[in-house]
């Protein structure tokens, strides 16, 4: 079969490359392991994640079917067209976060594009390197793949059958599509969440002492590491340069409409209005657990004691009335050793379980 | 005693109101109800809040010890005159999520500032009016208050007892100090949540679908009521606008710098590196559930079937080798019936919980 994938090789053993060889390990794929630095493939190797390539003579033929890239998106093409000089997979997949632009470096370098399709899972961990690596780390994620006009069928069967081994949903679509999306849901969300965080750099220890819930949520993404995030920016600097250029307008406008209202002029606040209403339109869009728009789940709220079997004896409630969590969130209760556990429940299972909890001595307030 | 509360006068029946109503009826304090809107009041009474407010002549002498004031920012100032006026309790105490402005003008129009000590809980839901309520929303978090000079001894400790009895935290701060706090840990970055959100707005549906944990986590409080938020912001107008000319000044320079960098200027990545590491900086200083500094907990990746009864099963795991589960986050497999829950442990008891899992069948990545 032409999207049979026997051999897979894996160029850069770093969290995704590692990831991606160990979810194929497990549906017994052979994978051959490269990586410039001789301790990550071996890290690599010891963790399950395949054999070390022996590159061989390029009369033996391909020794892959498929070689997936992984590397920083500043090094795909050139990785590109070393590896089909030498003739080592039948066909080539990247996995960086950015694609516009080594398409087109690949394009420029005179890469052979019928044998290549772009690719990125929406993946990732705050953690980074082979260490990090877990098998199911694209499980039910999105994975973008890029086809030029020139890729060939093989090709996209090959790539599709990788992200369908690796348990994700594969999304075509159009390179500068793709770079001016992910600007906009992740790497411009990223810089604002870090420069929300910069502000309690310099804050007062009181202000940090009110700090609740909405700004853990806000700044939660900031605490990754700048090296890996500076990378990525760069590789899609214009379209997240464009989107923060809007975002920073729109701060900048609030901010001036705030300083109007603080000076007496009441029509100011219709500004702010419009950009909360937009904020609440655009938070209205983000899908929900199960790839759909987000379903309207009830939260039945129960206060939890901070110690061990809480959790345990609540979610064994749960069972017992048959009733699904679909989310959990604990309150946290700065200072106290008691929270309240937020449980996300189908509407016609809130009362129901509601009931039960307060019938076995629960507080659901 | 001087600081017992036998009856409070609590005037405003919204959320806050209503909700600290309950949580002092529980403490079998009298509980005497007023609000603007009839409505209001007979809804906090059926949830047993309290008793309507029949006002009696002056004569009659203070009907209660404390009188909460719990009406927008705006409107605190004219009704502690009103009230004073009528000589209804003996203290009295505001909850406005805003404090020197409302301080300023019951100074100006001659309130008795020796009985007054304006407050402020740190609690919320994005739900709002009686309905809302919660007689624990207060349990474990700051409860700001803010004396005067003028504020009697006698004064404080009453609504230190209201804070003690809603068993809040209370946290002396000076009034325009609370107001920069609550601009940089609360109110800006809602605005600044709002505006990524607002980005999502117009984002194609591809862009909608690649959304991961990360934008969802930094738009979730985009999500409240515009007209609520505008009178927060309105109330506390200059500070927020500070701290939002700063985040959008370092979006724009940030947005600058990978201009330069998308045209070649391999040294503009030094000042994205600074935001994004002043960003870590300032995320490390946000404390954790216990009031102190965040614990380095270790997360312990559990992969979950969406079916009832699982999480009941890894809880059950948890208490079995005593370890306490500090925080859980589910993370979402779009499209997919699976997830992965994240446990946070302690350092000490991650090694002992993962090879439980794993003895029982559980994928730990």
């Amino acid at each position: 079969m032409a999207t049979e994938l026997r051999t897979v090789l894996v160029v850069g053993t770093g969290l995704i490359g590692t990831s991606l060889a160990l979810a194929l390990r497990r549906k017994d794929v052979r994978v051959l392991l490269a990586d410039r630095d001789p301790g990550a493939v071996r890290l690599a190797r010891e963790l399950g994640a395949g054999e070390e390539w022996q590159p061989g003579g390029q009369d033996d033929g391909p020794a892959a079917d498929l070689a997936v890239i992984a590397v920083p998106p500043g090094q795909v093409a050139a990785e590109l067209l070393e590896l089909q000089k030498r003739g080592v997979a039948r066909f080539y997949t990247d996995v960086a976060s950015v694609k516009a632009e080594p398409i087109e470096q690949a394009a420029r370098l005179g890469c052979d594009l019928a044998a290549y399709v772009a690719s990125h899972p929406l993946a990732g961990r705050e953690r980074s390197g082979p260490g990090a690596a877990r098998a199911d780390l694209f499980l039910g994620r999105p994975w973008a793949y890029c086809p030029t006009g020139e890729a060939s069928g093989e090709a996209v069967a090959a790539v599709l059958r990788l992200i369908e081994l690796c348990g994700a949903n594969p999304v075509e679509v159009d390179a500068a599509d793709h770079d001016r999306a992910v600007a906009v849901v992740s790497h411009a969300p990223h810089v604002a969440a870090s420069a929300v965080a910069a502000r309690l750099a310099d804050a007062s220890d009181v202000a940090l002492g009110l700090a609740g819930q909405g700004v853990r949520d806000v700044t939660r993404i900031a605490g990754g590491d700048p090296g890996l995030w500076l990378g990525i920016l760069s590789g899609n600097a214009a379209p997240v340069a464009e989107v923060l250029e809007a975002v920073s307008r729109d701060l900048a406008d609030a901010a001036s409409a705030l300083r109007a209202l603080a000076e007496g002029d009441g029509t100011a606040g219709g500004e702010v209005t419009q950009l909360l209403k937009r904020g609440v339109a655009g938070h209205g869009r983000i899908p929900g657990k199960h790839g759909g728009p987000a379903p309207a789940y009830v939260v039945v709220q129960v206060v939890i004691g901070d110690r061990p079997g809480q959790l345990a004896r609540l979610f064994q409630v749960c069972d017992e009335v048959g009733v699904n969590v679909e989310d959990v969130r604990l309150e946290h209760a700065p200072g106290l050793p008691l929270g309240v556990a937020e449980l996300s429940v189908q509407p016609d299972s809130a009362a129901r379980l509601s009931q039960a909890l307060v019938e076995r001595g629960w507080q659901v307030p």
